[in-house]
């Protein structure tokens, strides 16, 4: 089964990396982009066949070591 | 309207920040994950409100700065 997490930076946290894009976008001429936020996708391959095992077992891992929940939210999709 | 872009590593490439994850996981006793490959994530705030031209413009966005289409794909989803 393949999972995929996203992990962004949590709402009120500040993001230099998206705000730089956001300069180098309106730099290159890309007028109204009035936010930009970056975050990460980590795509799984896992063994497990069994839907809530698995996702049960990405919660874990994100909360072990994937994501930072102090200023960072994940979002786990099941593919 | 929002976009959403993802960022990933062409099937092929070496993605060393997800073997280091595979390994990490393995360390902290998750077994059965096969693969992982990390890509990355951006949202866009965008004053386009027409979605084919926003499209366009994130798709352009992408190809200028967003990406390194020589090593990397990337998929745009609108919000």
């Amino acid at each position: 089964m393949k999972a995929r997490v996203h992990v962004m930076l949590k709402t009120g946290v500040l993001d230099p990396q998206g705000e730089a894009i956001r300069h180098a976008l309106g730099a290159l001429g890309f007028a109204g982009v009035e936010g930009v936020r970056q975050g990460k996708m980590i795509e799984l391959d896992l063994t497990e066949t069994d839907r809530e095992a698995a996702e049960a077992a990405v919660k874990a891992m994100c909360d072990k070591l994937l994501a930072n929940t102090v200023i960072e939210r994940y979002e786990i999709e099941l593919l």
